[in-house]
């Protein structure tokens, strides 16, 4: 933003009067997003929409294929809390591909609508799946509400929770729109004026260090009255109804490595009891999304006890969840994967003729033996290797064959080596080091869950119904074009990109000037010579590079 | 047998006199047989236990791994029958190994108990898996009482369908008890005598052709008034109430394959369709258990087109039991594969960084250019193999880049080349030519039909306790130690083997001599030199190579 505007917007913001919408719209029966594919078995979904929820909780496992849980299971030695609460399965494919982008999967979950790889909380550009409506070519990448945004309508307490990034395209998806899932400056800003009460994760680096626009968010974190805490034992301390937690510049550790490499943050689990805790004193019910974000990169890189156990430590904040839900009785659960990943299989070629006489033993004690990820093993390798028989050590890989020495010692990629090493050692498969393509397990717990296969977009639907709003009438609401909207009331327009980090809508008649930064939550009006009247709204502006989009109440606010 | 036995029986099987067992047992609301392992949701799977249903029909998709089905579904292009009735999860684990082989598997499905690789029907003699309960020494190999022996003591009718041979693991694990899978004579034998009502499948030859004891099960099908049918036009037009179909000597086509090599072989669906019109008729109700046993040998070979037609052709089989329990009201449907096999992706190393944009037509379009399987476009081949490159182009391999056509050239196993081609066109990954340890999805419908993760085993006790019985006391009635018993009572008994393949169990008292025939339901008394009163029972005599069972029924009728 230019620095004027900065200035004016620090000064507007004591004393300004946040309004909220009140026209939650009817719910819709259908819960008809665009984009529901083929034989998505909606009927199901929707089965259940006359209940309603008091609050809803969603986890998203990124990236944990099914097969996943059976190995986790086998690994922990006794049932998983999402064993409690399997109820069908889920479709995921994108708008544009078989197997979807964490972005568009992101996005369907939180918003209903199908879209295109990188693409966050805004319509596709392309629609090629089969079965999948096509949008019309002015809807593309226009940003489209997401079910934080409208139980933050209803008055509800909201949260968001990751283990990367906060920025990272499943968080960011319920809490911004953006044209590109890489754009961490826009989705932090977005994060910061979106009112969101409890956001836990790692990210610290958007909100003042790498950003291109030289905005200091943490300075705006602490003018909106965040209790802004960077380690666990800080964050379990808060009495605070607002909380914003940063525990890491990027991802935090994985759960395996924590206690060795990052004893100070919290775990999966312990974040979501603090979020739930501090969501639940609100009267009118909360909406919290949970992210286990490192079961997707762990699996990218085909590490098999990076998966399980991150994917344990996911396990653990579903239980968290549950135990809320089972006393509260008015709180729907869901917990999902976005996508398959990796291809992990118990059994691979080791297997190929012994799978049936081979004991649960030969795949899990060499799993076992691992007591840090490959990312956390490796962090302790020496510049000049010296200590690899150590790292391979803590990677589960002792008293090494001839051949799995050799393999270390010659390997131009130790990452790969190691994790090929113990997947071999424990007779685990993997198909890719990308996403796949699979329907996935849908796990949902109370009012309202959903049952049967279900396609992803469903789901946000079936979360909005129980909350009462429907998605489709919020992003009408949220989202309308603001150079369209101004230019029918007589007004000149223009986006102003004099910083080209900070482009501001601008519309003038006559004497009144109505400036709109993009990423904020905020309009201010002159007249004349005045020094400008700002307010702040529930929700942000978001610029697509083409155009503003703004809601339909700061629009009638400011015509 | 030994020739004079023969004799006997074929003159007593006129006018014998069929004694059925009414002491049914209560229903068992626990439902728990032994080895229900960690973590089974069995609460999920007995919610229900106090509905019940007439008829019961279970369909297996022998090694569909879940992912078959997002393939499958992209690749018809809609919807799938199972879409409808995805109700939650199974584990399928044995009581030896993480990955089951499909005797265990079809032993847990169909008797509720866990076992080793290899045995069908009968109690396992090494566990070793977590969580599941230990089996008594003296219990090994002890067979097991199964839903369809449970559903004929109800009076219901019964079938067994499969496109494998009859006598394959799976359908095996529902008409007889052997230790050893491979043991296809003694699984004939004991189906012909199960007194069966509908037999579909492959599986001539066990009849007759190769059976080592000489026996000619045609002979026993004909006297049990069957209608003995061979191929699907003979099937469709049978109007009997008892249907004995062996339409192949072995196993029948690939779906893909029938119209070009085996037209005059059933489908799946149609054998499924005449199976419940016949069993229908009956007014007690039926079960009726349905095998698609290919899509696991297409899995073995990693053939990609043949496990999606074949997986297909399965669920028009699901499509035409869900339309008679829609209609009907009464019909418990489970559907569910007894394992995953091959570690089949949607996303291959291919797609490693390309997965997020590559549309569904690239996955798909290459298999839809496959008319044939790997098995059947080979059969094709001449053996000097000059018409490779037509055989390759019917198993969608056409314009062969020059790598193709020397990978092909140079092949020392066409069969995997083949598979290996076309999977690299459709970006398809593969793990294992071995089973996965998987947790596949449940597909249910109808009344007590089960949800949520349970254990195979579970499965059994769900469809027992929906018909009414209890499989725990039905095995202490169908099956004790003849030995045992038969001394007790004061008779000196021993296992005549002059035939080796046709063992006997005599019991001698004073004058009065009992004869008890392997595999078969019959007793045969003779007091001093009388020449023998030969009565049939509902179940079969099972020698498990060291002990002989028969059921308390009979051991009443004889002592």
């Amino acid at each position: 933003m230019p620095g004027l505007q900065k200035k004016w917007l620090s000064a507007a913001l004591v004393g300004t009067l946040a309004l909220s919408s009140l026209s939650i719209a009817a719910v819709n029966a259908q819960g008809n997003g665009n984009g529901n594919g083929n034989g998505n078995g909606k009927g199901n979904a929707n089965d259940k929409n006359a209940e309603s929820a008091k609050n809803v909780i969603m986890l998203v496992m990124d990236g944990s294929s099914d097969n996943v849980s059976s190995i986790a299971r086998w690994y922990k030695g006794e049932s998983l809390a999402i064993d409690k609460i399997l109820t069908g399965g889920v479709r995921t494919y994108s708008a544009e591909s078989a197997i979807t982008d964490s972005a568009p999967a992101g996005t369907a979950l939180a918003t209903g609508n199908k879209s295109n790889s990188g693409y966050v909380g805004v319509l596709p550009s392309l629609v090629n799946t089969p079965g999948v409506d096509q949008v019309a070519e002015e809807d593309a990448f226009k940003p489209v509400a997401n079910v934080l945004e409208g139980a933050k309508q209803t008055g509800r307490a909201t949260g968001v929770i990751s283990t990367s990034e906060i920025q990272h395209a499943t968080p960011a998806a319920f809490s911004s729109h953006v044209t590109k899932r890489s754009n961490y400056d826009d989705i932090a800003e977005q994060q910061v004026y979106q009112n969101i009460d409890v956001i836990l994760g790692g990210g610290s680096d958007p909100l003042n260090e790498t950003r291109k626009d030289g905005d200091n968010l943490l300075n705006v974190i602490e003018e909106k009255d965040y209790d802004y805490v960077t380690t666990r034992d800080e964050l379990l301390a808060s009495d605070s109804d607002k909380i914003w937690g940063s525990f890491a510049p990027t991802a935090l550790a994985y759960d395996l490595d924590r206690e060795k490499t990052k004893p100070e943050e919290p775990t999966l689990a312990a974040m979501t009891e603090k979020a739930i805790d501090t969501l639940s004193q609100d009267k009118d019910g909360f909406f919290l999304a949970v992210e286990g974000s490192k079961i997707d990169w762990a699996a990218h890189a085909n590490d098999p006890i990076g998966m399980v156990t991150d994917f344990l430590a996911f396990d653990d904040a579903v239980a968290e969840a549950l135990e809320f839900a089972e006393q509260d009785g008015e709180t729907l659960v869901i917990a999902v994967t976005d996508h398959g990943n990796g291809g992990i299989t118990l059994g691979n070629v080791n297997t190929d003729s012994t799978y049936d006489t081979t004991p649960v033993s030969a795949y899990i004690d060499p799993l076992k033996e691992a007591t840090m990820t490959v990312e956390g093993a490796l962090s302790l390798l020496k510049e000049d290797k010296s200590n690899l028989e150590e790292v391979a050590a803590s990677y589960g890989l002792k008293n090494l064959t001839a051949e799995e020495s050799q393999a270390l010692e010659t390997s131009e990629d130790l990452g790969t080596t190691l994790v090929q090493l113990l997947s071999n050692r424990a007779n685990i498969g993997f198909t890719t080091g990308g996403h796949t393509g699979d329907d996935v397990f849908l796990y949902s717990y109370g009012p309202a869950h959903p049952t049967g296969l279900v396609d992803n977009t469903d789901l946000a639907h079936t979360m909005a119904s129980a909350m009462g709003f429907n998605l489709d009438d919020l992003s009408n609401e949220f989202f309308v074009d603001a150079q369209a909207e101004f230019e029918k009331l007589g007004y000149t327009t223009t986006i102003d990109k004099t910083d080209e980090n900070n482009p501001v809508f601008v519309a003038t008649n006559n004497n009144r000037t109505i400036t709109i930064p993009e990423n904020r939550n905020t309009v201010t009006i002159q007249n004349g010579n005045s020094a400008g009247n700002t307010r702040e709204f529930d929700t942000v502006t978001v610029y697509n590079d083409n155009k503003f989009f703004i809601s339909d109440e700061m629009l009638k606010f400011a015509k």
